[in-house]
């Protein structure tokens, strides 16, 4: 075996870069962080449940005409990818009043949203991720007006595809986080994760989170609620 | 004299019911406050020059064809405005990074932006005023596209009309806050104060501040640098 080109480590993935320079490795890691990091943990199994769910994703939205980085898994904890250039923001999506939301509007969590409502942060930890605005981009130079609109559009329409899919599991979409990179040819795609570290899944029956959320406020059972995630997906044990 | 009636009293200005209904009286206070009303201080003669000063700036944008609730000065300490329905956002234009748009995107204070930057405020002290998007504010149902549309607009025009004014006098429009209004009508309006407690102004050749981060950050001498900013409008003594 040759020896791994670590390209990037984050708080929770590892990039390896590959034999092909447009293809990167992607291996999920036990590690979870909240707050900017300040919180840490080792969970074991989260890297392999978080591998899998994301691979679901990104091929459901495929299959809907999403286009996405996603190549295919090659190990449980391993998918390949088509390496982007990351526009550093964090594109969230919101359905249900949750976490920042409500501070931010003083709203109760739960709240339903009249219509879905889209929020841009700054993808900087330094910074502490900022909500920041489209006129602040346009400063930065961070996205084109054009990128940004696409961005926006495909948020919207990953929102009504996984909305109505986890509907059918009992499972309310209440947001979510996107990342989006720049390919060579210079295409606007959809990257990073999807998995319940990066979404808020409510069981529609119970309201019991299924989430990060459990991880951050101490509920318990973290794993177990991945787990239940992706049984719900009808998770193969086998990948 | 007949006993006055309180509308409404603010951190800085107390209004007054009049003997129309379409008129309210506002007296500028004396009182300064900051960061959300945590620090407080009376600075005597505030009120006289933030009732010169937004009165001086409310004509020469209705000159310039800014429509906006000024009607007349009746006292050094008061005016009279139309009376509007606030719509609860407060509305910034930048054209210079300071305070906490250099904190949130991490600029240093100073530099300057390439085009001019709105930021839209939800004016609520309970939630510290935070910085908004236009989605929050369609789901909150604060206002409509078409008034955010005209709002964002006027501002832009304030900011034209006040930066060219101000070169002339030497000072550098940093940047702004305005309020806006609705009128029996239904008509947008520009309302509130402009003053050096509602925007920044530096000095152009020494960048010195004649604002009230001159309060915020313990600088000294405010009022002498608010009385800078009266002169150099060209003030008159007696109104
Ligand atoms: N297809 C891709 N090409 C290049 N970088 C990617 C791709 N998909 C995700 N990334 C980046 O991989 C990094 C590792 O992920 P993660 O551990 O979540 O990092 P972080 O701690 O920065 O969020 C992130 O910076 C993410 O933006
Ligand atoms: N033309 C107007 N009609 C009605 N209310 C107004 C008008 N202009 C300003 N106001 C409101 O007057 C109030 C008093 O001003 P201020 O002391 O600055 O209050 P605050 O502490 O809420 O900022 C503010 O809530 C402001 O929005
Ligand atoms: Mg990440
Ligand atoms: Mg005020």
């Amino acid at each position: 075996m040759k020896p791994e080109t670590l390209l990037y480590e984050g708080k929770a993935k590892q990039l390896f870069l590959t034999e092909d320079p447009a293809i990167v490795r992607v291996r999920y890691k036990d590690a979870a962080t909240a707050f900017n990091g300040e919180k840490k943990a080792t969970l074991a199994g989260k890297g392999v449940l978080n591998n899998r769910i994301s691979a679901f994703f990104f091929q459901l939205l495929r299959e809907q005409g999403i286009a996405n980085h996603f190549i295919k898994e090659i190990s449980p904890i391993e998918q390949w990818v088509k390496k982007v250039a990351i526009i550093p923001l964090e594109v969230v999506v919101r359905n249900v009043a949750a976490g920042s939301l409500s501070k931010r509007l003083g709203l109760t969590e739960g709240s339903p949203l009249r219509h879905p409502v889209i929020e841009l942060y700054l993808k900087d930890d330094a910074l502490g991720d900022p909500l920041i605005n489209e006129d602040h981009i346009s400063v930065l130079e961070i996205a084109t007006v054009a990128q940004l609109t696409e961005m926006k559009g495909t948020a919207l329409k990953v929102n009504e595809v996984l909305r109505n899919f986890l509907a059918q599991k009992n499972i309310l979409l209440v947001d979510f986080k996107l990342e989006f990179g720049v390919d060579d040819s210079g295409d606007v795609m959809l990257a990073d994760e999807i998995s319940p570290d990066t979404c808020r899944f409510w069981d529609m029956a119970t309201g019991n989170r299924m989430d990060k959320d459990r991880f951050r406020r101490d509920l318990g059972n973290v794993i177990e609620a991945y787990e239940e995630i992706w049984n719900r997906l009808g998770g193969r044990e086998d990948v």
